[in-house]
């Protein structure tokens, strides 16, 4: 989990064309819906109207495009968790901030975050070490915040085992989040995190 | 959530043969390597040395082994959980009891609880709804713990959310816990549950 700190990132993902942008949104939708090596090019391509070949020059390969999806993915949590490092505020205000962008990535980005959890797996070889690299990288936020807070006697009776505990909090409720109501993103990450977080 | 106590449950499954167990092994290390859907017959008859005919005669269909396998997952926890609520201790206890079974299973039979949790929405119609009532009824049993407990006044303070949050970090345990050690599966779930469970 340390060997984050030296990690290599991968490139930023530039930003897609509007016939990418199509394509990337309903390969999630397939992924998600069938899974990554039950959805087939041939298919993807009917369902937004291209043809094989017309398809790879938009996006390369399938695996290209489940790793264009993780990334986009992991790239924006990571980006945040960054900010929020860099910026100002104690780690428990830091902390809620992470779990509110967090919960606010399953209300609205479901798909995308489901195919994220499920086929990440799915991707090999350096594209798949890249990914678990940047997901290490982006639970290194959360871990170095909880350093912080408790190098700062912030957060002293940590359990450092609790980051486990709410990212996994977190990403099942995907399962059972509702996000038309009655609590937002922001009121469930609170609620989840208060209950984990014991603050003196 | 509070539909399941009027649920039928389906039919216990029964004791499957030695080639239908085989068969069940094989298929779900195949579903959770590259997924249901991806997994074709032929393919799944090839690594049991079966020709298709033989395999629907063991198995009636690969929805009905895709059943088999998330059932018998279900199942058993719902029967352990039963037992758990039908004896006797506190409810504190009751919910050690449950989460280390729990971790038992994901440090034990990871594939088939990895295939429970990616691919149960792969299942259609009753079988679906069936599965998903009985996921129900053994959540059911959580909050039914739950329930005594703050009756009690044992569990006075605890957010009925709580359960969520335990079962989202036992499953997300299926990512990082290692079988191997140095924790047992019995002291992770006992330390998972004593961060969320604020008991007097």
């Amino acid at each position: 989990m340390a060997r984050t700190a030296s990690v290599d990132l991968p490139e930023a993902s530039r930003q897609p064309t509007e016939t990418q942008a199509k394509i990337i949104t309903v390969a999630a939708e397939l992924f998600a819906k069938q899974g990554y090596h039950a959805t087939g090019v041939a298919e993807l391509g009917r369902a937004v109207g291209l043809g094989a070949g017309a398809l790879y020059h938009h996006i390369g390969s399938k695996e290209e495009l489940l790793l264009t999806i993780v990334r986009a993915h992991l790239e924006d949590m990571h980006a945040f968790g960054t900010g929020v490092l860099a910026g100002a505020g104690t780690a428990v205000w830091q902390l809620h901030e992470l779990a509110r962008n967090h919960m606010r990535l399953v209300a609205h980005r479901r798909t995308e975050l489901l195919v994220m959890m499920r086929e990440l797996d799915s991707l090999t070889g350096q594209r798949r070490a890249d990914m678990l690299a940047l997901r290490d990288a982006v639970e290194d936020i959360w871990n170095e915040v909880v350093r912080r807070g408790i190098a700062a006697g912030e957060l002293a009776d940590v359990d450092p085992m609790f980051i486990k505990v709410v990212l996994g909090a977190l990403n099942y409720s995907l399962v059972w989040f509702q996000p038309e109501g009655p609590e937002t993103p922001e009121q469930m990450a609170d609620r989840i995190l208060d209950m984990v977080l014991k603050t003196p």
